[in-house]
């Protein structure tokens, strides 16, 4: 079975490794590309190594009223910009929504893939998770279904390459030169993520994330994201990684470490890397989750909902091994 | 059909990429690891993201005379030392050897898959290009085999990201404090790869390589390999570009382009990006080859050859769309 | 007045940034360099950009026995390394000791320059504070001197370039390859580093550390280190400011800036900068500090602490602007 | 005696590493800056660890009808922004253009400082040399002034960081995470900075330099530049080195190495580093120059030509040591 696709956001980064693992995708045949900055462009104009049979792809400008027959569509636009459009979208289109406008509205599933994959098989609109809602939540999801600490004290420091930033229309601050050896916090206690997360975090553990603290920073690397949770809770290493593997077992893309995670783990994957140091004395416990902001955190998520919405096997054409070095 | 594959020098980054290619090849099955500085660890303590069924394969220390039933063997030694130990591989194991001690030996076809894939077919020993001289000979040779260039006026200066300069038991000169934001020239008029280089040039020309020059530099990128090429001939630039795109009519992996290539463009890929800029009044040509030191300059061109040799398409494998950015 | 100084550990980064600071100060004349893995060299030979007048100093194996004639010593050796050595040191000759081994040890002054000058001077053995305790501590002391944060409450979360973890013999966990594009989190619940800071966090607030996380994380960026650093406390973000503002007041390297701080701000000198963010509802302040870790966090507070000692303007020396971009 | 000066392009990053060196000058009071983006800024809001006693000069917008009263002024413009504008600057100020419009220009004096200073002394107009030229000229000069390379077959390969690509209103093709791990060609056979090279090589050697090649790249790295050269010439390496160690004996801030120049030696300073490498058989000479794209290749040598056209000492200002790493 080979599905009509689409995605509109092709010139963002989001876009990109959406149009990469896509050309990957053994049941996915790319039949449209959308985008503002690159509309009239071939696809090779714009992505120069793309496989030879989509090369002559012509970039459209996104115009929901002029879509072909797609199966699915995935939708990679700055947060703001799609919940209009895509509200225009056929209801026979599939949409995989990888901006930030639709997680938790109204008539759209969560994409929280690696935890909830039954709510998402069968919808036919998935909003996928932040980037930092990404990383977070699958560190945090094992503890807080085990009752292991406490969702009222978290505090989150999160740390992201610059990819997540987005290309910007090229805002000099995130130009290489005054990027790079620096290291910046931004958007304290006032970060979009922050209802995504305690909406989450309270529906993983029956209880309120009132005194959630996340404090997010660009890190000068194209690609990565850690997030590093400190908890109250009186669990031991050992049982807070044990609670992590009966959580995950059998799902695909979560790995449980017993070694701190580093983001280049899990570079070009979609894999999330999560592990644990707990100190019960002091009802302390560490959590960690490290994943591409790329993959797991935009694109690659998108794919494994998209299999999921559409009854593929969850890790079809999302099984790449990390880039290393 | 499965084949029993297996890497030796898994440690090193030209064997961390065969093992992520292969761990995705449809038709080899990875049933032998070997290693210094990791035998007898798992894959997965060395890999973390290596795929769940190969996490629990062990690496065992390098031992020529245990190898276990294999088809095909990827050799990434250190130069100097896969000669005397994979001369007593048997015979009945194809090998491919990354490392440098083979290119142009008796008894090994040379691995330049994309320009001579006929000389690699049905071989069992195979010696890969360097990282250096696939960029270059892949921008050359359209030239020289349309006598676009003289063969006895070439000047390369080639640029190589710093996994180029391998692992090596952590030389502090390669330390991230002092190779970032460091741009270093080296190996001045007496480059290892000279040989091969100059040996490839009179293949495809016909003609002596006297006048070659060859300059290699470490640039602050984990990944990409560049090389600039100044030619006296007296083509056009639509010659060059003509006589690129005729030459590899057909070919997978080598993309011809207007415009001067970027390295990121083939960033985990197998691809190599070719352009020319020409001055036929003055008659000179600008000739630019574009690779990924790790794909088509190591373990992509690698698995490339090992389809050639194992009669499986040439693409198997290896036809992943580059990772952007 | 000249001063006759010397600096042992010049080959590591500390060593080779409070050379920098030497050649350009102009009451200290360097006399001796010793190092270990440049003994023999002449300074031209290691660092090729040194100051023509100190080109041809040899750099001698270290053996406090056989000093020169010096005012001050300036040492920047590995943790564990120094004490038995400087203990053979004359008395007569002043030590600043960059290294770990004399940090709130008896007899040593603590050299946290900015708060507690009036401790350093007049002394003749100062121990620098460590890299995360000089960012960690210049953003604390404010809030804990002026009771707006409670002392044991505090969460730190830690982030510093790879020349942090010091040349190390090359370790090849800090190659380039290795280390770029990738975000580490390291020595979790155990950093050598939490007494000092935990024993500062009391001397400053006259309560008790107990509560105190602190969590490490290697960045890929040569310099800078930022601390993030979540508290207790009922104050806003005016008066955290104020009170940092009133507290620094005529301090010549601490600035206390409205938005969050970038460690680029102070690559190459001595100045941190400190913000912070409150949110008095939910008794949350979240304090921040960005040094170069090799200037406040080492060399560049060195020089500060050696001029406090020889009676020298503070500023003498250190007072470069940041390097930028 | 203490002169005042002024800058004009103070957002730009040859603008604010000249505000940098002009606040550690002695000699030098910064009493004017003009700029297009920060007009309205204090020094302090845009350089956010600018000296205390520059803080709250304003940034003006560039209007040289409204200059106060200047002894020097620095302009560092885009190339094609400074001719109209500095025409209107009164006789009586001297202007250094660290932009492109003057070199060469009639009534500017062309600001090769460290091979021309006597051109330089005494005058009011200076054009400062372009970054590539910088490093080209340094190397070449001592082989052309010595007859030891033929003018007429110079082919160069340049390198600089991105830095040297100026902040540029952020164009995306310059943002970190599409220019990070990219090694770039551009430019080919028509780079502006062809005709000042070929001037220069001309007037060195009293030939012509009608075979001249010029390939410029961009490096993923902020600051430094190297320039690989390759001539005609029977020299041998000593030859050459000796050659350039009696042209520059007694100058400051070129450094003839017998190891090829990396470019971190040189950053942050106004260095200069060159070497040679010749295979007299085969009449091939290599020269090398590297430097900071910044400092010799711009602000450096841009205050070193302000000292020598006030009369001040040559290194005043200019004589920080590199920074490293």
């Amino acid at each position: 079975m080979t599905l009509r696709v689409g995605i509109v956001g092709i010139s963002g980064f989001g876009g990109g490794e959406a149009l990469r693992l896509i050309a990957g995708h053994p049941s996915f045949d790319l039949v449209y590309a959308a985008g503002e900055s690159s509309a009239g462009l071939r696809l090779v104009d714009r992505f120069p190594g793309v496989p030879a049979r989509l090369a002559d792809l012509v970039i459209e400008p996104w115009d929901p009223a002029s879509l072909p027959a797609l199966d699915v569509l995935f939708a990679s636009l700055p947060t703001g910009r799609s919940a209009e459009a895509l509200a225009r979208v056929p209801a026979s289109v599939k949409i995989v929504d990888i901006g930030g406008d639709h997680r938790y509205a109204e008539g759209w599933a969560y994409g929280l893939a690696d935890i909830w994959p039954d709510r998402i098989a069968g919808r036919s609109r998935v909003a996928n998770p932040g980037c930092f809602p990404a990383a977070t939540l699958t560190a945090l999801a094992p503890l807080l279904s085990a009752g292991l600490i406490e969702p009222g004290h978290i505090v989150i420091d999160a740390k992201t390459g610059i990819s997540g930033a987005g290309r910007g229309g090229g805002d000099s601050r995130f130009g290489y030169a005054e990027s790079n050896e620096n290291l910046v916090p931004y958007g304290l206690l006032q970060h979009v993520h922050m209802p995504e997360i305690a909406t989450t975090i309270a529906q993983l553990s029956g209880g309120s994330a009132a005194g959630l603290v996340f404090t997010p920073h660009l890190v000068p690397m194209t690609r990565g994201l850690l997030a590093t949770i400190v908890c109250r809770g009186r669990a031991t290493t050992a049982e807070c990684l044990d609670a992590a593997r009966r959580f995950y077992a059998g799902r695909a893309f979560v790995r449980v470490t017993d070694a701190p995670p580093q983001t280049k783990w899990a570079t070009g994957s979609n894999l999330a890397f999560v592990s644990y140091a707990a100190d019960p004395e002091r009802d302390l416990v560490i959590a960690m989750g490290a994943i591409d902001n790329l993959g797991k955190g935009a694109a690659g998520q998108a794919v494994q909902n998209a299999n999921l919405i559409c009854g593929l096997p969850e890790s079809t054409g999302v099984d790449g091994a990390p880039v290393w070095p």
